[in-house]
């Protein structure tokens, strides 16, 4: 048998499934003595599942990073809610009943109430409520909540879909790979298996029910396929396809020490994303030359109030003296729009990817800007630090962010403070006005990183989180290239140099181009540097220099594809 | 005494104030003997104000158009949802208590539950079920709706906020202008005070309740301030200011029916915008040289189904005959995102303004986009017909659009039906992808209408509604006026002509650069183009040509501005 999903996190995996039963249990309603004592039995059910989640929450910060801990937060914010829990004490009181059926039935209506809403973040709680709830029932039942944590052999899960205590409490060591019956590319369980490299397909289906417990399955996630109970064929294939792509891993691993140049010899930077601090150590393992895009928003989530100077100072010496002396390029604070903090009271919007983000919140809070700025600065002298301004339209915005730089620097100075005597200050270029007008704000900085990811959103007005127009994110539209050569003349007319930290510095297929089109710096997620590292050293960037002048005037994404695996073949054709 | 406010529709008014009550009537509880009979009196008061709402509906459509009219579908929706009206019906019989305490209790709890959500959609519901539930208030109680209609002297109307019912019902013979203690240039009453041209001061405070009844004030829209009890000096003096309004318009009148022309004798096209067929007349009234923007939206508004073939042929076919031989450029369905039709079902976006809107919808609903199609090319027979395609951000979606466009033409040709021998089609240039590319669409169109309000904001990623980042909506921007014109540049290039639509295209900073960019045609609200006549009969075209070029290079939208205007005294000196 075999059953398609959505390729969620790639890789292959072959093990026996292990199911996650979603059956929910629903208990009677039955009428108690003392309803006094049936609230309290409630309620220390409640303590239970608080600390449970804490611990939870703790153990996952660790492992994944704040961002992955905050939805925990937002648990504990469920179980210290008034509405939700005296809404249950209060049930049991009035109707005599079992705490049992009263946290159903209370939980039951929050959900229906939650599901219907027209707002995506409230429809989301509903699953919140639903985990939360199940935990409290657990311990109600004295059924112990399904320990994943206590797999003693290799598996690859299979659910209805995964929450996140679920996820948050995966054994790494047993766990092969997940497939989930609903989802899509963009749902909780898909992000977390990419973060995690766990092979992953979601969406598969009612399908999945069908698979026998404990079947053999391969899981092929390059391709969004999986084979239940393969034939001895199939699976040599599959196991010959898997020692191919460990093989490739070690390979690759060779290039890890080596400098990234063409084939012509021109030298380029390949450098890694990071969003906590666990993510250094995999981009020095995977060879980065740098950090090329260190989002602060880690920092800031999961917690109750803002970070202080001193946290952030902490954290950012951490990872200047971890990387020197290569560079650390580190992005000031881009929260606001669609990513919110919970003590921090942001205005709803109707389109936050157009709304008050990032720098402009900055600007506007500058308390909490200032903060982030001095321990910057003060933990500059501890390895090569660039700092780099978010989401600039205009030139005002950047004058007025290094205005308050250097405010902050002046006032650290005649503290006594020692900082380092030069740290380049960048700007991203994720806004089509700040690429069109490159040329103005080239003098202001050391460098510029395109956020390729945004500035195609922006360039096409199309939300790349929807997928009702997904088929218009053409990073490598002729519209886009033209851009990310402007900004690249712009800056070398000054003497600057341009890196990129979006998801299309690290494709196979955009590679070429820019490498092409002269970008200096590609900044990527640690596992695709090696593959970059390695097929820049087949291009010639004379070559693609010209190559990449043809493109621009190409009247499509798909004439460019495909001149480009045109050439790519050409070029290994005359080799 | 002295007022301000924020002037949201422009003019001077001076006359004597009226009061719109704003407080609510609060109904004691009284148990009631018979709850059949109290329901059935509730039943019939809600019919009475069903009746009493589709009156205004109809005459709001007539009056103002479908678009305005389509609020009164959502009271009249109110009024048949079970869940408000039948929830008030179950009070009054499980409590035995009056209709008008269940009404007030329902509907405030209502009211309290859509004010506290995120969703600002559903916030917005609040009002409309206080404006329903006070209809049916009064009749419950007898006392008349108060009747705006009724009034026999001239007043300037002031109240805490203007619903949508009382602004519809505005006798147009008495009312001056008004004042609202609450409000934004972007609330309802501010859109309509603009649309009905009556000068409107919105948000002056709670100093509005400090006007004794019946006070003689001066209203000075175009500067925000209210004169309370002026003095003689006072009143003479804005006297004579409206006096000079007034002379003004009688002057500009005469420009009616004279060619747009520089000094230098360029000759360029002034057109309107409109959103209805009677927005005609007010074209031809102010002089209009063809329609630039016929928005088909209203078509397709304030209604339960989809407008037929001949409905919308009606419609398209009056708008040519009346404006011919003089062009309409009539733009496809441009809904969606945040643009919803009740009965299409839109999914619900994140940023609607990123999503699914205008031929991106049209080209995945093709049924829809053919029916319109078919219309439009039937009634081109019958005056200076010309299509236009909005939202297109690359070249397949223009290339599909003309495809569906050329199918359908031909299936007419082969009914026998006749049509125009040359109808134009164009694009709309408000997505940065296809203002960057304007070259590769160039060869496929037959002219550009650029759309600053969309252009603008994708160019600078601020949502044009979103009061925080307001300060970047700026049409002037070095990076809009060079798009502006790589566009014209690439149109000129295969013969092709530009106009634009915007906003933008109406504003007098903007009018000499435009011209000196040189767009072709300046659509705008029928009330800007004589003006904007005039304006341009005093500039010298070649002059702002390299004025033009000179202002793509400056840093800033506020070096622009200054420039322009230094620029426009310096002409006026060396007249």
């Amino acid at each position: 048998m075999t059953l398609k999903g959505i390729a969620a996190s790639p890789g292959i995996a072959i093990a026996r499934v292990f199911f996650l039963s979603a059956e929910r249990f629903v208990p009677d309603r039955q009428i108690v003595p003392d309803s006094s004592a049936e609230i309290l039995r409630f309620r220390s059910s409640v303590s239970v599942a608080q600390a449970e989640i804490e611990a939870i929450r703790i153990s996952t910060e660790e492992k994944l990073g704040a961002d992955k801990a905050e939805i925990f937060e937002g648990h504990l914010m469920i179980l210290e809610d008034p509405d939700f829990i005296d809404a249950i004490a209060m049930k049991i009181e009035e109707e005599n009943i079992n705490a049992e059926y009263a946290l159903h039935e209370t939980s039951q209506s929050f959900v229906e109430l939650l599901q219907g809403m027209d707002d995506e973040l409230l429809r989301g709680r509903a699953v919140d409520i639903e985990d939360v709830s199940g935990r409290i029932m657990s311990h109600l039942r004295g059924t112990p909540h399904m320990d994943l944590a206590g797999m003693s052999e290799e598996c690859i899960i299979v659910a209805r879909d995964l929450t996140p205590s679920d996820t948050a409490q995966l054994d790494l060591d047993y766990v092969r790979g997940f497939i989930t019956e609903v989802g899509s590319r963009t749902s909780h369980s898909a992000i977390m298996a990419r973060s995690l490299e766990i092979p992953a397909i979601v969406g598969a289906g009612s399908a999945v029910l069908d698979i026998a417990p404990h079947a053999l399955v391969v899981l092929d996630a390059n391709q969004g396929i999986v084979l239940v109970n393969p034939s001895d064929d199939e699976l040599a294939d599959y196991q010959a396809k898997k020692q191919a792509d460990d093989l490739r891993r070690t390979e690759l691993s060779r290039l890890r020490e080596l400098p990234s140049l063409s084939k012509d010899g021109k030298r380029v930077e390949l450098a890694a994303n990071i969003g906590k601090l666990d993510d250094i150590q995999r981009a020095i393992d995977n060879g980065a030359e740098g950090i090329g895009l260190f989002r602060t928003e880690f920092l800031y989530m999961g917690r109750s109030t803002l970070p202080t100077e001193e946290e952030q100072f902490t954290s950012y010496k951490y990872a200047l003296e971890k990387m020197n002396p290569k560079p650390v390029v580190i992005r000031t604070l881009d929260i606001g729009g669609d990513k919110e903090l919970p003590y921090m009271e942001l205005p709803k919007e109707s389109n936050p990817f157009l709304g008050q983000r990032a720098l402009r919140l900055c600007l506007d809070r500058q308390d909490l800007f200032r903060t982030q700025l001095r321990a910057l600065l003060r933990a500059s002298r501890y390895g090569n630090l660039k700092i780099m301004f978010p989401m600039i339209a205009v030139l005002e915005e950047l004058l007025e962010a290094k205005r308050l730089l250097e405010e902050e620097k002046q006032k650290l100075i005649a503290e006594g403070v020692e900082l380092a005597e030069h740290i380049e200050i960048g700007m991203m270029i994720e806004i089509p006005a700040a690429a069109i007008a490159a040329d103005l704000f080239a003098p202001e900085v050391d460098f510029f990183s395109i956020g390729t990811n945004d500035l195609v959103q922006y360039t096409m007005a199309a939300d790349r989180m929807n997928e009702t127009v997904a088929y218009l994110y053409q990073p490598w539209h002729p519209s886009l290239l033209r851009l990310i050569r402007f900004v690249i003349q712009a800056a070398e007319k000054e003497g600057k140099w341009v890196g990129m930290c979006g998801e299309m510095a690290g494709d196979a297929t955009a590679i070429p181009l820019l490498l092409g089109l002269g970008l200096h710096e590609f900044s990527m997620s640690a596992g695709g540097i090696l593959p970059a590292r390695e097929l820049i050293s087949q291009l010639n960037q004379a070559e693609w220099s010209s190559h990449a002048v043809q493109a621009l005037s190409m009247r499509s994404t798909k004439e460019i594809t495909q001149f480009v695996e045109d050439t790519q073949k050409g070029v290994t054709h005359h080799d």
